[in-house]
């Protein structure tokens, strides 16, 4: 792991004090301008945020790195001040926490696809002819029932999605020097987890045994008679948020895949709402007795990826809508961004940077007039990497000491 | 060689698809401006470069580094995604493929310069008394002829111009730990290739021995009676574009010393011509079986190495009138920029960050109102380094995959 000289330092700085930050993220909400129309912030009408725009600073961030589209994973560790680079997750973990499996430090994490193999074991479809949600749980319900296992470990396994499942081991000594059983095409036999130089892994010969397992208890199946695993790993052992910023977090997240990112770096998982208002109003609430509190509101991102510009509009509407609740909650330092773009034009993801906006009482002057991505290659913050948003709100809430005499 | 870190991660993202890019060099096209009456870009009349900014994303690159001014090599291999801090290349390689040497992995290539010494061996002038083209290659027939070699090794002379010359070992195990023999000023010796620590170089003791052979061969010649030689160099062993970036690359350039850098990359050189007009439409005959094309415009940098304004700006205008043939072969995403700036004010190549034009799908609003100088300084790239240009035009070309789930 790269050393984190910059994130050190800020941490080595940080200070408690009583003031609030909250981070308010409109999942996704970084658009392009649709064909000369205008981005979905510039076609919304928010008055809340244009007022607030023009008493705050604004600026773009870079989730990861110049050019490069995020997941939500590195999307939210960067606006957690979790460099994404440095700070890496590996896939098995992130499917586990987007089914929100409560993942532990003695677990190892996959990624499971179904897929179908024949009468010789080569693959012929790595996606199983994409099952639906009940065969699949039907399937892992039959392995979960049939699977022998060495004493001192267990398994689980969950549904994702379709052909998608995770699965995940624990006991102690685990390791995750396991290899992918994908063989990313077909026509060729899964690979084995325990191929060298994954041999000297006491874990992953135990997984080698547990997917021959599922081979001989899937093979009746039409279409999911094996499983390839990707992406084994261990949760990361990071600095948590409380310990690296002093702050006391709090995560108001109505989607699993936020609330489990969140609890990666030791948040406090207090409210699971979904609409913009109870969003509000609940990160009001966990205000009282957190000074940081991060507030996820999913429709932008999902709008987004439907490619639905009018729908991102009126979700970004709805957020304008109910502002004014946390504004009444008087948070000393409220961010408002995105961990990315979404564009509708894309139905994607994508890597262009992202709007922000920092309200704060130390300001040289408020940057407005609007809240929108124009608006913000404009604003006083500039472009900035989003490992930097948690440093400047410190900043701004007084938690900072000075750099040297 | 320091890690690659951010070209490394753009490389495991990215992914072939059937989208074109287009990246066209006018070499050295930043400028000053010209004692208040505007840099060659503002003066030039480009209207079809001015339609095109309206619809496209402007910024400025900085080719190496804030204040360093590049040499052709380093500033291509910026806009290959080639950070040029940390892909560096020796002198003598740099020289061989000036001259279009076919450089191989098994050559060590240096450049050399014919110098005057006197009896006592002492060196009088190091360029000869800037002898001629025609002195120089009757020098160095004259040493081809006489000079002896160790068996399994062959060496090349080519002249480059005036004083200047370029010499390539060729053979099994050579190495680069050779001294540089120019002492740098007039009244010492030439130094010893191999002198300590270099003398456990059996390159280096060959290198010494071919130096005192010269030495007795020129010795009648009046001025040019002894070569000093620098920049000892082997192939760098790079990545090839292609492996690099997923691209098959096409390069159209008229001069050498382009052909040369683009083949270091392993691009393919598939058309030499020199003016505006056929440069575009070798461009787009390139593109039919190439997703990325590099195409170099000479002139704007030979106008500037000679002070000659009016001819830079004619020379912008002779590209502006060539561009739709460009745009008609319908590039997917298109860059126009430099390699660096070369104001007519200064005869030489500078420093100052070079306008960049991206033509794309997904931008924020088209920045325009031109294509200059100060149009690309409030661009939505803003100011970036050149080894970003290809990754952002990877994501444009949806060529890269997200980062983490």
């Amino acid at each position: 792991m790269t050393e984190d000289t910059y994130g050190n330092l800020i941490s080595s700085l940080a200070m408690d004090n009583d003031k609030r930050i909250v981070l308010l993220v409109m999942d996704g909400v970084g658009d392009c301008d649709n064909g000369g129309k205008g981005t979905a912030l510039q076609q919304a009408k928010t008055p809340n945020m244009d007022t607030l725009a023009k008493n705050s600073a604004l600026g773009l961030h870079v989730p990861v790195a110049a050019a490069v589209t995020p997941g939500s994973g590195p999307g939210h560790l960067g606006l957690f001040g979790y460099d994404p680079l440095i700070y890496q997750v590996g896939r098995g973990v992130l499917s586990a926490l987007g089914v929100e499996f409560a993942i532990t430090d003695r677990d190892v994490a996959a990624r499971l696809n179904f897929c179908t193999i024949d009468a010789a074991g080569k693959v012929t479809d790595r996606r199983a002819g994409r099952i639906g949600d009940d065969v699949n749980k039907a399937c892992l319900a039959k392995v979960r029932e049939k699977l022998q296992l060495p004493a001192g470990v267990e398994v689980f396994f969950e549904t994702e999605s379709e052909h998608r499942a995770v699965m995940v081991l624990r006991g102690d000594g685990l390791d995750d020097n396991i290899g992918d059983t994908d063989p990313q095409h077909t026509g060729v036999e899964p690979l084995r987890a325990d191929r060298p130089p994954h041999n000297e892994s006491r874990t992953a010969l135990m997984v080698a045994d547990i997917f021959d397992q599922i081979r001989a208890i899937l093979s009746d199946e039409p279409k999911a008679n094996m499983v390839l695993g990707r992406g084994f790993a261990k949760v990361p052992s990071w600095p948590t948020f409380a310990q690296r910023w002093k702050l006391n977090p709090a995560a108001v997240a109505g989607y699993p895949m936020y609330r489990g990112v969140a609890r990666l770096v030791g948040m406090d998982v207090v409210s699971q709402p979904t609409s913009a208002a109870d969003i509000c109003a609940e990160a009001v609430k966990a205000m009282a007795d957190h000074t940081f509190v991060f507030a996820h509101f999913k429709y932008t991102d999902k709008t987004g990826e439907d490619g639905d510009l009018p729908a991102k509009i009126a979700r970004i509407e709805e957020m304008d809508a109910a502002l004014p609740t946390l504004l009444n909650g008087k948070p000393d330092v409220l961010i408002i961004t995105g961990d990315h773009s979404t564009p509708p034009s894309l139905k994607a993801h994508s890597w262009h940077p992202v709007p922000l906006l920092m309200a704060a009482p130390h300001l040289r002057g408020g940057d407005g007039p609007t809240f929108d991505e124009v608006a913000c290659r404009a604003g006083q913050i500039g472009t900035i990497p989003a490992r930097e948003i948690i440093p400047l709100a410190l900043a701004h809430a007084e938690k900072l000491e000075k750099f040297g005499a």
